[in-house]
Protein backbone atom coordinates (compact mmCIF):
# COMPACT_ATOMS: atom_id res chain seq x y z
CA UNK A 1 0.00 0.00 0.00
CA UNK A 2 1.21 3.78 -0.57
CA UNK A 3 2.57 5.46 2.17
CA UNK A 4 2.62 9.44 2.28
CA UNK A 5 4.58 11.46 3.59
CA UNK A 6 4.13 13.53 7.09
CA UNK A 7 5.49 16.11 8.30
CA UNK A 8 7.99 14.54 11.24
CA UNK A 9 6.40 16.68 14.08
CA UNK A 10 2.88 16.57 12.95
CA UNK A 11 2.22 12.93 13.81
CA UNK A 12 2.01 10.88 17.12
CA UNK A 13 3.83 8.01 15.22
CA UNK A 14 5.22 6.66 18.09
CA UNK A 15 2.31 6.62 20.32
CA UNK A 16 0.99 4.12 22.07
CA UNK A 17 4.43 3.07 22.20
CA UNK A 18 4.39 0.06 19.52
CA UNK A 19 6.61 -1.88 19.26
CA UNK A 20 9.61 -0.76 16.17
CA UNK A 21 11.22 -2.59 13.29
CA UNK A 22 14.87 -1.40 13.52
CA UNK A 23 16.17 -1.45 9.29
CA UNK A 24 19.47 -1.29 8.85
CA UNK A 25 21.65 -1.52 5.48
CA UNK A 26 24.00 -4.62 4.91
CA UNK A 27 26.14 -3.42 2.72
CA UNK A 28 28.22 -6.32 2.40
CA UNK A 29 25.73 -8.88 2.10
CA UNK A 30 23.95 -6.44 -0.51
CA UNK A 31 20.53 -6.84 1.66
CA UNK A 32 18.85 -5.18 4.57
CA UNK A 33 18.30 -6.45 8.33
CA UNK A 34 15.49 -5.73 10.47
CA UNK A 35 15.27 -6.59 13.81
CA UNK A 36 11.99 -5.46 16.15
CA UNK A 37 13.14 -3.17 19.32
CA UNK A 38 11.38 -3.07 21.96
CA UNK A 39 13.96 -0.57 24.27
CA UNK A 40 13.37 2.67 22.20
CA UNK A 41 11.64 6.00 22.81
CA UNK A 42 11.22 10.11 21.00
CA UNK A 43 14.12 12.03 22.87
CA UNK A 44 13.29 15.15 21.21
CA UNK A 45 10.79 17.40 19.41
CA UNK A 46 12.80 19.74 17.33
CA UNK A 47 15.10 18.42 16.41
CA UNK A 48 13.01 15.25 16.08
CA UNK A 49 15.30 12.71 17.44
CA UNK A 50 14.33 9.41 18.34
CA UNK A 51 16.55 6.31 20.50
CA UNK A 52 16.61 2.89 19.77
CA UNK A 53 18.52 0.38 22.31
CA UNK A 54 20.80 -2.45 20.94
CA UNK A 55 23.22 -4.41 22.29
CA UNK A 56 26.46 -4.83 20.96
CA UNK A 57 26.33 -8.64 20.84
CA UNK A 58 23.87 -7.85 18.17
CA UNK A 59 24.61 -8.24 14.15
CA UNK A 60 22.29 -4.83 13.74
CA UNK A 61 24.38 -3.33 16.29
CA UNK A 62 27.71 -3.39 13.97
CA UNK A 63 25.44 -2.56 11.22
CA UNK A 64 23.89 0.58 12.46
CA UNK A 65 27.26 1.75 13.55
CA UNK A 66 29.04 1.35 9.51
CA UNK A 67 25.66 2.98 7.91
CA UNK A 68 25.11 5.56 10.24
CA UNK A 69 20.92 5.51 9.37
CA UNK A 70 18.22 3.61 10.01
CA UNK A 71 14.62 3.05 9.42
CA UNK A 72 11.88 2.38 11.64
CA UNK A 73 8.84 0.39 10.67
CA UNK A 74 5.39 0.06 13.13
CA UNK A 75 3.31 -2.70 12.24
CA UNK A 76 -0.11 -4.06 12.38
CA UNK A 77 -0.96 -6.51 14.96
CA UNK A 78 -1.85 -9.24 12.43
CA UNK A 79 1.89 -8.85 11.36
CA UNK A 80 2.90 -9.83 15.01
CA UNK A 81 4.04 -13.57 13.55
CA UNK A 82 6.02 -11.26 11.28
CA UNK A 83 7.70 -9.53 13.85
CA UNK A 84 8.12 -11.97 16.28
CA UNK A 85 10.24 -14.17 13.48
CA UNK A 86 12.51 -10.90 12.95
CA UNK A 87 13.42 -11.25 16.16
CA UNK A 88 14.41 -14.78 16.18
CA UNK A 89 16.24 -15.07 12.96
CA UNK A 90 19.78 -13.61 12.94
CA UNK A 91 21.04 -11.60 10.10
CA UNK A 92 24.32 -13.48 10.99
CA UNK A 93 23.14 -16.21 9.19
CA UNK A 94 20.25 -15.61 7.29
CA UNK A 95 18.98 -12.72 5.00
CA UNK A 96 15.72 -12.16 7.21
CA UNK A 97 14.19 -10.31 4.15
CA UNK A 98 14.62 -13.36 1.62
CA UNK A 99 13.22 -15.93 4.37
CA UNK A 100 10.65 -14.12 5.21
CA UNK A 101 9.71 -12.68 1.53
CA UNK A 102 9.32 -9.15 3.15
CA UNK A 103 8.27 -6.04 0.36
CA UNK A 104 10.79 -2.75 0.71
CA UNK A 105 10.02 0.30 0.62
CA UNK A 106 12.74 2.82 -0.21
CA UNK A 107 13.54 5.35 1.88
CA UNK A 108 13.49 9.04 0.19
CA UNK A 109 16.19 10.93 2.23
CA UNK A 110 18.75 8.19 3.09
CA UNK A 111 19.15 4.96 1.45
CA UNK A 112 17.64 2.24 3.89
CA UNK A 113 14.66 0.51 3.31
CA UNK A 114 11.53 0.20 5.78
CA UNK A 115 9.20 -2.36 5.33
CA UNK A 116 5.68 -1.85 2.63
CA UNK A 117 3.61 -3.66 5.35
CA UNK A 118 4.44 -0.51 7.99
CA UNK A 119 1.10 1.55 8.64
CA UNK A 120 4.08 3.93 9.43
CA UNK A 121 7.98 4.77 9.08
CA UNK A 122 10.22 7.09 9.59
CA UNK A 123 14.13 7.41 8.02
CA UNK A 124 16.77 8.41 10.36
CA UNK A 125 19.90 9.99 9.83
CA UNK A 126 22.67 8.79 13.08
CA UNK A 127 23.51 11.72 14.90
CA UNK A 128 25.43 10.07 17.94
CA UNK A 129 25.64 6.93 19.43
CA UNK A 130 26.10 6.52 23.36
CA UNK A 131 26.71 3.37 25.93
CA UNK A 132 24.42 2.87 28.99
CA UNK A 133 25.46 -0.67 30.27
CA UNK A 134 24.78 -3.40 28.51
CA UNK A 135 23.26 -1.22 25.45
CA UNK A 136 24.08 1.20 23.28
CA UNK A 137 21.76 3.89 22.54
CA UNK A 138 21.47 5.39 18.65
CA UNK A 139 20.12 8.65 18.32
CA UNK A 140 18.60 9.23 15.05
CA UNK A 141 17.67 12.30 13.85
CA UNK A 142 13.83 11.88 11.90
CA UNK A 143 14.09 13.36 8.61
CA UNK A 144 11.03 11.72 7.30
CA UNK A 145 8.00 10.22 8.50
CA UNK A 146 5.19 8.51 5.84
CA UNK A 147 2.07 6.80 7.17
CA UNK A 148 -0.55 5.03 5.19
CA UNK A 149 -3.36 7.49 3.90
CA UNK A 150 -6.04 8.29 7.02
CA UNK A 151 -4.33 6.19 9.91
CA UNK A 152 -3.58 9.29 11.59
CA UNK A 153 -6.26 11.99 12.36
CA UNK A 154 -5.51 15.77 11.47
CA UNK A 155 -4.45 16.07 15.18
CA UNK A 156 -1.32 13.46 13.99
CA UNK A 157 -3.36 10.86 16.62
CA UNK A 158 -3.53 7.31 14.77
CA UNK A 159 -6.85 5.94 14.16
CA UNK A 160 -7.34 2.83 15.54
CA UNK A 161 -10.09 2.10 13.88
CA UNK A 162 -7.51 1.69 10.90
CA UNK A 163 -4.70 -0.03 12.92
CA UNK A 164 -4.31 -2.38 16.05
CA UNK A 165 -0.38 -1.20 16.79
CA UNK A 166 1.91 -4.27 18.16
CA UNK A 167 2.46 -4.00 21.03
CA UNK A 168 5.26 -6.29 23.11
CA UNK A 169 4.65 -7.75 26.94
CA UNK A 170 7.91 -9.93 27.24
CA UNK A 171 9.02 -13.32 27.28
CA UNK A 172 8.21 -13.75 23.52
CA UNK A 173 4.43 -11.86 24.13
CA UNK A 174 2.72 -9.99 21.98
CA UNK A 175 -0.52 -8.18 22.21
CA UNK A 176 -2.77 -4.75 21.13
CA UNK A 177 -4.90 -2.28 22.44
CA UNK A 178 -8.18 -1.82 23.30
CA UNK A 179 -9.42 0.40 20.62
CA UNK A 180 -12.75 0.73 22.92
CA UNK A 181 -11.25 1.88 25.90
CA UNK A 182 -10.11 4.85 24.30
CA UNK A 183 -10.83 8.05 26.34
CA UNK A 184 -10.11 11.75 25.89
CA UNK A 185 -9.11 13.44 29.26
CA UNK A 186 -7.69 16.51 28.61
CA UNK A 187 -8.42 19.50 30.82
CA UNK A 188 -11.99 20.55 29.23
CA UNK A 189 -13.04 16.62 29.74
CA UNK A 190 -11.43 15.98 33.08
CA UNK B 1 -2.70 -2.07 48.72
CA UNK B 2 0.89 -3.53 50.14
CA UNK B 3 3.92 -4.30 47.34
CA UNK B 4 6.42 -6.63 47.59
CA UNK B 5 10.04 -6.17 46.42
CA UNK B 6 11.34 -7.74 42.94
CA UNK B 7 14.74 -8.38 41.70
CA UNK B 8 15.38 -5.36 39.27
CA UNK B 9 16.16 -7.87 36.49
CA UNK B 10 13.36 -10.52 37.03
CA UNK B 11 10.36 -8.34 35.87
CA UNK B 12 9.27 -6.90 32.61
CA UNK B 13 7.69 -4.02 34.60
CA UNK B 14 8.09 -1.53 31.77
CA UNK B 15 6.03 -3.84 29.41
CA UNK B 16 3.90 -3.29 27.57
CA UNK B 17 5.49 0.38 27.60
CA UNK B 18 3.11 1.95 29.77
CA UNK B 19 3.28 5.95 30.82
CA UNK B 20 5.10 6.14 33.88
CA UNK B 21 4.60 8.62 36.49
CA UNK B 22 7.62 9.79 37.32
CA UNK B 23 8.08 11.17 41.24
CA UNK B 24 10.55 14.08 42.10
CA UNK B 25 11.11 15.48 45.76
CA UNK B 26 10.51 19.28 46.52
CA UNK B 27 12.34 20.08 49.03
CA UNK B 28 11.99 23.55 49.17
CA UNK B 29 8.30 22.53 49.47
CA UNK B 30 8.42 19.90 51.68
CA UNK B 31 6.21 17.62 49.50
CA UNK B 32 6.78 15.59 45.63
CA UNK B 33 5.86 16.28 42.67
CA UNK B 34 4.77 14.01 40.14
CA UNK B 35 4.70 13.72 36.35
CA UNK B 36 3.29 11.68 33.45
CA UNK B 37 6.47 10.83 31.06
CA UNK B 38 5.46 9.06 27.86
CA UNK B 39 8.71 9.01 26.45
CA UNK B 40 10.44 6.85 28.72
CA UNK B 41 12.46 3.62 28.15
CA UNK B 42 15.06 1.17 29.40
CA UNK B 43 18.31 1.62 28.56
CA UNK B 44 20.22 -1.24 30.17
CA UNK B 45 19.57 -4.75 31.65
CA UNK B 46 23.45 -4.76 33.73
CA UNK B 47 23.34 -2.86 35.58
CA UNK B 48 19.62 -2.05 35.18
CA UNK B 49 18.84 1.35 33.77
CA UNK B 50 15.93 3.53 32.68
CA UNK B 51 15.94 6.89 31.28
CA UNK B 52 13.06 9.34 30.77
CA UNK B 53 12.74 12.58 29.06
CA UNK B 54 11.96 15.68 30.37
CA UNK B 55 11.99 19.42 29.16
CA UNK B 56 13.99 21.70 30.46
CA UNK B 57 10.90 24.40 30.88
CA UNK B 58 9.52 22.39 33.18
CA UNK B 59 9.35 22.51 36.71
CA UNK B 60 10.20 18.33 37.34
CA UNK B 61 13.14 19.01 35.62
CA UNK B 62 14.98 21.55 37.63
CA UNK B 63 13.72 19.11 41.14
CA UNK B 64 15.43 15.94 39.79
CA UNK B 65 18.73 17.95 38.44
CA UNK B 66 18.75 18.84 42.32
CA UNK B 67 17.19 15.54 43.67
CA UNK B 68 19.61 13.50 42.08
CA UNK B 69 16.84 10.30 42.31
CA UNK B 70 13.20 9.75 41.22
CA UNK B 71 10.93 7.30 41.40
CA UNK B 72 8.51 5.38 38.35
CA UNK B 73 5.05 4.56 39.65
CA UNK B 74 2.82 2.25 36.82
CA UNK B 75 -0.93 2.98 37.06
CA UNK B 76 -4.06 0.80 36.38
CA UNK B 77 -6.05 2.21 33.33
CA UNK B 78 -9.15 3.15 36.24
CA UNK B 79 -6.72 5.51 37.23
CA UNK B 80 -6.27 7.91 34.05
CA UNK B 81 -8.22 10.37 35.13
CA UNK B 82 -5.44 10.86 37.65
CA UNK B 83 -2.56 10.33 35.37
CA UNK B 84 -4.14 12.84 33.34
CA UNK B 85 -4.75 15.44 36.03
CA UNK B 86 -1.45 14.80 36.95
CA UNK B 87 0.02 15.96 33.31
CA UNK B 88 -2.22 19.21 33.44
CA UNK B 89 -1.46 20.64 36.95
CA UNK B 90 1.98 22.21 37.37
CA UNK B 91 4.20 21.46 40.45
CA UNK B 92 5.00 25.24 40.12
CA UNK B 93 1.78 26.49 41.44
CA UNK B 94 0.03 23.32 42.92
CA UNK B 95 1.03 20.68 45.48
CA UNK B 96 -0.04 18.13 42.97
CA UNK B 97 -0.05 15.33 46.17
CA UNK B 98 -2.34 17.57 48.19
CA UNK B 99 -4.94 18.66 45.46
CA UNK B 100 -5.21 15.19 44.35
CA UNK B 101 -5.22 13.61 47.94
CA UNK B 102 -2.64 11.29 47.05
CA UNK B 103 -1.25 8.51 49.22
CA UNK B 104 2.41 8.37 49.11
CA UNK B 105 4.16 4.94 49.87
CA UNK B 106 7.96 6.09 51.31
CA UNK B 107 10.93 4.62 48.91
CA UNK B 108 13.39 2.17 50.74
CA UNK B 109 16.38 2.69 48.93
CA UNK B 110 15.98 6.53 48.38
CA UNK B 111 14.11 9.49 50.17
CA UNK B 112 11.45 10.10 47.12
CA UNK B 113 8.27 8.42 47.43
CA UNK B 114 5.81 6.72 45.01
CA UNK B 115 2.46 6.76 44.26
CA UNK B 116 0.59 3.98 46.89
CA UNK B 117 -1.89 3.20 44.00
CA UNK B 118 0.65 1.60 41.80
CA UNK B 119 0.68 -1.60 40.52
CA UNK B 120 4.63 -1.55 40.07
CA UNK B 121 7.16 1.04 41.00
CA UNK B 122 10.92 1.25 40.70
CA UNK B 123 13.59 3.45 42.88
CA UNK B 124 15.83 5.15 41.12
CA UNK B 125 19.33 7.12 41.56
CA UNK B 126 20.22 9.53 38.87
CA UNK B 127 23.21 8.27 37.36
CA UNK B 128 23.76 10.81 34.17
CA UNK B 129 21.75 13.30 32.35
CA UNK B 130 21.91 14.62 28.92
CA UNK B 131 20.76 16.82 26.66
CA UNK B 132 19.00 15.70 23.42
CA UNK B 133 17.71 18.17 20.92
CA UNK B 134 15.01 19.97 23.44
CA UNK B 135 14.70 17.29 26.26
CA UNK B 136 17.19 15.75 28.92
CA UNK B 137 17.36 12.24 28.98
CA UNK B 138 17.59 11.43 32.82
CA UNK B 139 19.28 7.97 32.88
CA UNK B 140 18.22 6.43 36.37
CA UNK B 141 19.73 2.96 37.77
CA UNK B 142 17.19 0.88 39.04
CA UNK B 143 18.03 0.19 42.64
CA UNK B 144 14.53 -1.12 43.64
CA UNK B 145 10.93 -2.72 42.13
CA UNK B 146 7.85 -3.41 43.80
CA UNK B 147 4.82 -4.82 42.43
CA UNK B 148 1.63 -5.56 43.91
CA UNK B 149 1.89 -9.37 44.62
CA UNK B 150 0.76 -11.33 41.92
CA UNK B 151 0.49 -9.23 39.09
CA UNK B 152 3.89 -10.09 37.54
CA UNK B 153 3.69 -14.51 36.47
CA UNK B 154 7.08 -16.63 37.51
CA UNK B 155 8.64 -15.32 34.50
CA UNK B 156 7.91 -11.77 35.11
CA UNK B 157 5.06 -10.95 32.84
CA UNK B 158 2.79 -8.73 33.38
CA UNK B 159 -0.84 -10.56 34.53
CA UNK B 160 -3.26 -8.81 31.95
CA UNK B 161 -6.03 -10.25 33.92
CA UNK B 162 -4.91 -8.28 37.32
CA UNK B 163 -3.85 -5.11 35.53
CA UNK B 164 -4.65 -2.89 32.63
CA UNK B 165 -2.41 -0.45 32.46
CA UNK B 166 -1.97 3.09 31.15
CA UNK B 167 -1.05 3.56 27.64
CA UNK B 168 -1.36 7.24 26.01
CA UNK B 169 -2.44 7.88 22.23
CA UNK B 170 -1.10 11.32 22.31
CA UNK B 171 -3.22 14.53 22.24
CA UNK B 172 -4.99 13.74 25.63
CA UNK B 173 -6.23 10.42 24.95
CA UNK B 174 -5.07 7.92 26.84
CA UNK B 175 -5.99 3.56 26.67
CA UNK B 176 -5.22 0.50 27.20
CA UNK B 177 -4.26 -2.69 26.07
CA UNK B 178 -6.25 -5.81 24.79
CA UNK B 179 -5.91 -8.68 27.20
CA UNK B 180 -8.10 -11.03 24.90
CA UNK B 181 -4.98 -10.28 22.52
CA UNK B 182 -2.35 -11.64 23.65
CA UNK B 183 0.11 -14.22 21.39
CA UNK B 184 3.16 -16.91 22.31
CA UNK B 185 4.97 -16.53 19.22
CA UNK B 186 7.84 -18.01 20.36
CA UNK B 187 10.74 -20.07 18.09
CA UNK B 188 8.78 -22.82 19.62
CA UNK B 189 5.41 -21.48 18.81
CA UNK B 190 5.63 -19.73 15.50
Amino acid sequence: MELRALHPGAAYFYYPRPLCVVGVRDEAKGTSNFVPVAWATPLSSRPPLYGVCLSPKTYSHGLLVKAGEFTLSFLDFQDAPVVAKLGQLSGRNVDKVATLGLELAEGETIATPYLSRAYAAAECKLVERRSFGDQTLFVGEVLRVVAREGVFSEEGVLDLGRVSPVLYLGANRYLTVDRESQQLLGPEHS
